[in-house]
């Protein structure tokens, strides 16, 4: 515990809730009474309401970025007042802390579970009686400000076993005779559509991208092609997506989430 | 003071400043000149624009999670310029600075204020001569800083009379024959419908709720009902609200800030 | 660096990534990696895709109210992958860093550059290899964590001639036979429309503004005018600006960005 101290461990927030109202500024209360000397990250609370699929595909992309024993809560709960359980997750250089929906199954496709326990153990709650509808105060974020200040995860409740978590069912990339064959996981902001073909696919070939009719071109840099033209390139995260230089293409292209495209390799 | 910084206080700000421009962050820059080791918290700051009622409301249901001494400042400030006053309250468990305009009336109808004072002393300010239109940077932010740093509030300018404060007029909640009788107070993020009625009022009871021709059953969970179709629960703030599983209350119903809605109770 | 210890340095994050993603998330976890102890403060991620106008007007605006020492990272980098420079400066009271695309160029006209150089040192990048898509995660971010943490500026890269900085143009505001004559530099969350016109200029005179036909009084408060008029007065950050008393400035009077606008002094 002195050793979380001097690291002085971070937990991190991933919702649906918006930037409207307060329920986010509650659960960062609710932590500050625990422990108000814990750092909090917002990872983003403009998930839409109730995609846990847009949740997973988050959590997954920050995840390797955040300190050794960070705490990451996250809330896209549709199922909360139900009989879903709520768990909490130890991993080799961190925690998850949410519901049982398959929100962490992107995080823990990359890394696998060391321990996983139901949140059984009200001591560690904020009322013996949670609210039916806000676990993320009730629940959540009382035992992610204690697992981030030295709670073991043993003491949150019954461990169970991790094959038993709820997975969350993704179309596939698979290998095709000339590339890969996938689907567009996610949009961003910037309307870049994000496949879930892994970019190191590509690497070292010269490849383009095929959806439906369309042919996009590889690319390295958005700079390889006109202002107002498409390009496919590896994004940020890491993986295969289809942009337009100094444009939005998901407006452009017409392409939305769950379309099918394929990488197609010349060598 | 010693206590003050082993507890390390927070500050949090409440605006409709939106988070487009610099405001809110000129507001922690000048809050970390005066103690960087403040924690600083966001409310939120998409109240709109110049809507009292929703700050009010915001705050008032944020209050009572965040630790004892945090300093809630709020600048939703349609006179700023004028002759309005500008105030610090002490409250048992905590400060409120900001102007007096009824912003603060929700929280003191819950916890009486304990000292009151009008901010007249420069000396807490950022500057003597404060700009006519941001008193969020020049007064509320210095002011806050300061009492979260331990200055008394008796230090911060002349001390005035609770009972004078501005108050919000808000159409009551009064009991009817056959229950309560209120309106939609707050929409949130998500088109819930939050009522001004307790939900405590509605306990150990089977109830519905009309609103104009509308029959709306009184539940426990969104899974009662099928999605898209309305209920009524107690939503996490405490209040009767309306909502539709996994759809938007607001935009299905057609009910808006002010509506009545009455509770009515079989037993 | 004791010193630096004792003081908090902060670290401020300015980009347009929106607040969807996790983009400015993993720029935190790169930055609490480096140093847990650092504060974060947000200016926006709001900035308009790829406007280094508005980037580099916001933190001309934000720059002079943080605490000496603190290290603002700015990304609006359209040229981010191609071979625009990476840089950081050293100023009287703080540091920048960021891409060499002219988003300092506002703060630079209100305080000399001290030092500048080349972001050449991979040693305090993220990886040696960073992506050619996000300098903010894998250069910008933990080069500022690392400032803030007392590296010296000198390690950081080679030192380059500040005259060798990209400029912005800008239509500079320049006075005429009757006062000054200037264009909307920027437009803010309220409809409220900033010229680049200074505030001082107007000090001890009657004035009025002209934009085409429209004649807007010079004022001191916005409840000089009624509810729903227009008038002209010294906004928070130090511009003539254009406002409508509780309406937005923007939409009412169908002015826009780069439009020119005359300060016309009565004596």
């Amino acid at each position: 515990m002195l050793e979380n101290w001097i690291k002085k461990p971070l937990v991190t927030l991933l919702s649906d809730f918006g930037d409207r109202d307060v329920y986010v500024a509650v659960m960062k209360g609710v932590i500050a009474q625990i422990n108000p000397k814990l750092g909090v990250v917002d990872l983003t609370h403009q998930i839409p309401p109730q995609n846990i699929a847009a949740a997973r595909f988050c959590l997954m992309n920050a995840y390797p970025y955040f300190p050794e024993g960070t705490v990451h809560i996250a809330v896209v709960d549709p199922e909360v007042g139900s009989q879903r359980r709520a768990i909490a997750v130890k991993l080799a250089s961190g925690f998850l802390v949410g519901p049982d929906n398959g929100i962490f199954s992107g995080v823990l496709a990359q890394t696998p579970a060391i321990t996983v326990v139901e949140l059984t153990n009200s001591r560690y709650w904020r009322i013996p009686q949670p609210s039916k509808t806000f676990h993320g105060r009730d629940i959540f974020a009382p035992v992610g400000a204690h697992l981030a200040s030295g709670v073991l995860i043993q003491q949150l409740g019954d461990e169970i076993d991790p094959t038993s978590l709820v997975q969350m069912k993704l179309e596939n990339c698979t290998q095709t005779e000339t590339g890969w064959s996938g689907c567009i996981q996610y949009i961003d902001y910037f309307g870049n559509l994000v496949s879930n073909i892994p970019g190191d696919y590509t690497q070292n070939k010269k490849w383009y991208v095929q959806v439906g009719d369309l042919i996009i071109p590889g690319c390295n840099t958005y700079s390889e092609v006109q202002t107002g033209e498409a390009l496919a390139l590896i994004g940020s995260h890491g993986w295969v997506e289809i942009a337009v230089n100094s444009g939005n293409a998901q407006s452009q292209l017409q392409i939305n989430l769950q379309d099918p495209i394929e990488v197609i390799s010349l060598n």
